[in-house]
């Protein structure tokens, strides 16, 4: 399933732009590396369509936003939708400052998205960015279950539809979407949102599987979801030999995705369509 | 003596505002992870005050400040007084350049603190900025010492009624004091020097425990301050026994942070009452 | 060989100040902690030239640079020459915008560099920015090799004739020459280039190394690079026997340069000079 995807990041070594938070963006910067991409970090409006131009796709994180780096992402995510270029937002925070909601909202509409990452209180407030609101929203509170899985399901292939990206909610229970189809992830460990920026890792790698595999977007943003839940898998058991805490859990998290294979990976992922 | 201060972290997990340096954010964020607590960073003035509102405590490091983030710093700090939140303040670097003393000054002016944190060179810095200087200043130089002890806590016990804040001095020994009452500790490991950040960690963390137990700033700054310590000391231990170095030493005191009890730290903690 | 280099720093404890990117700074600081010296990061023009002056080094490094920044690189360094001090640049990326390629050419007009650190194509992209090219400069395409060594050692020895910098270029084959002398360094592992920021590393390094050996800059900045090397050869090898990844390769290279002597140092060094 994952052979293809996986075998085209380390064959084109995709090159992403990163405008991103300054918590996470050596995790970020390192977890590039680890999956077989490479980062460029660069968030000055100076140079912001320039470094975009010489990559293959752009991670738009807005983390620790500015007005400084919120023109950059508006000059770079236009630069790379001329290119045709993966671009990915993951919209940290969306919804607890009117700042961050409204510069979500002003990059939803001024750059087109080939993914949108976040946990489903953040979705939720980019789907309120979208347009008229559905009635699925409303059902969808607080966190993705078994109970309300479907709902969360049609929730995310109407922004989907919306967007015309494909959306990934990350939680105990991920999803990840186009309009037509969604994958139901089921990998991770509840110890992993003891370490900051998972999610900032994975929007960076969603960036970089999609972006060495154009056309096959939502299978690609899977792979990257499953990398993440199967490293963070692994790590977990590992730092429970070894009797040790977060941070190294963090380090292991890392480790695996760079010793993670096809093979390996089509081994522990856990997945389900809808 | 601190388990009701470890449980109120568990059960209250507060959210801490940090408005911090680069340097040492990732850690920071980490480390509040690792103890219960969670982080949000945001450093814009279109948002310092939103972001705040929505927190338990504040945490101001002025590690790498410039001009933007210092209006987000009094812009929050104002808002976080209004909202009776707890603030801590870790004057990096104060007295080492006029831009550092200088926002000090003004923070001490125009915010009101919960609790101080610095080392002994920042904290005589800080007491430069709160009027008239006392008679025991001149005779803590260098470094706290057994031999000047008891001016140290005199001091500490002074500029806690100069500015209404608990005031936490660390060091080879460390002082924890509010007006009436001081606490010397001494765990820790004098390794932990070679590892940066482990002050911004202890001020963040202290932001957490005093967050989370309003009313007993005093001792849950104490409690952050042993736990620091305690971890600093079994990680050495660790990492003496597998031959390793400072980056696995700064990975294992969060680790140790992480797995951290009441049971654990009233085992370890070395402390007196002055 | 490298003995009394590596007194020194443990003498002369030197601190370094670093204007440096946000994606690799605490790895820069705690590597200049493991070294032997101290980080202080200071990026604002209010406090760039007064914090270079209580410095022994200042490491300027244009990763991540903005408007704000530039002018605080040009106003440290200017400072930094003024009190004689060593001064690194190392220029990331340049060549990959206008923007970086403007501010190293800037930079060199402004600044006299102690030392210059990069790899090929950022070397090469200083060389456009110091008056006409030499005809070896387009033999030394993409990376220094056996078969082009003559070349790249000519060419660095043409450059620090014209800068008055030792250069030091690095990649799988590492030379650090001034302009009559240079050192061939064979160390180090290729799965270094699977961890961010051991450029920067290696850059703060020089500055303390060449800050604490004044008049031997070229030894300096050669046991600088073997360290990161030899650590790096270290490293790998522990990750092989405890089958790990990159993100404890990480840790483990800063492990090994805490743990770094000048006998070890001395006996893993493979050096050649031309």
């Amino acid at each position: 399933m994952f052979e293809d995807i996986m075998e085209n990041i380390i064959v084109k070594h995709p090159l992403v732009h990163c405008i991103t938070n300054y918590v996470t963006v050596n995790d970020v910067a390192n977890v590039l590396l680890a999956c077989g991409a490479s980062p460029i970090m660069a968030d000055d409006e100076k140079e912001a369509e320039e470094i975009t131009s010489i990559c293959t796709a752009l991670n738009i994180n807005i983390g620790t936003l500015n007005s400084r780096t919120v023109k950059s992402m508006l000059a770079a995510g236009k630069k790379a939708n001329e290119l045709s270029h993966t671009v990915v937002l993951d919209p940290v925070g969306a919804g607890a400052s009117a700042f961050r909601t409204k510069t979500t909202f002003e990059l939803l509409e001024k750059v087109k998205f080939s993914v949108i990452r976040g946990n489903i209180s953040e979705i939720k407030t980019v789907d309120k960015g979208c347009g008229t609101t559905q009635g699925v929203d409303a059902d969808v509170s607080d966190a993705v279950t078994d109970e309300n899985l479907e709902e969360a399901v049609a929730f995310a292939k109407g922004l989907s539809r919306k967007t015309g990206a494909v959306i990934v909610i990350t939680g105990a229970i991920d999803i990840a979407a186009d309009s037509e189809k969604a994958y139901v992830i089921r990998n991770g460990n509840p110890a992993m949102s003891k370490v900051t920026g998972t999610g900032c890792m994975l929007s960076g790698m969603v960036a970089a599987f999609a972006g060495a595999n154009k056309g096959k977007t939502l299978l690609a943003a899977t792979a990257a979801v499953c990398t993440m839940g199967l490293a963070g898998e692994l790590a977990f058991k590992r730092i429970e030999e070894e009797d040790k805490g977060t941070s190294t859990l963090r380090a292991y998290i890392i480790d695996e995705i760079s010793r993670m294979t096809a093979g390996r990976l089509e081994g522990g992922a856990r997945i389900e369509v809808k």
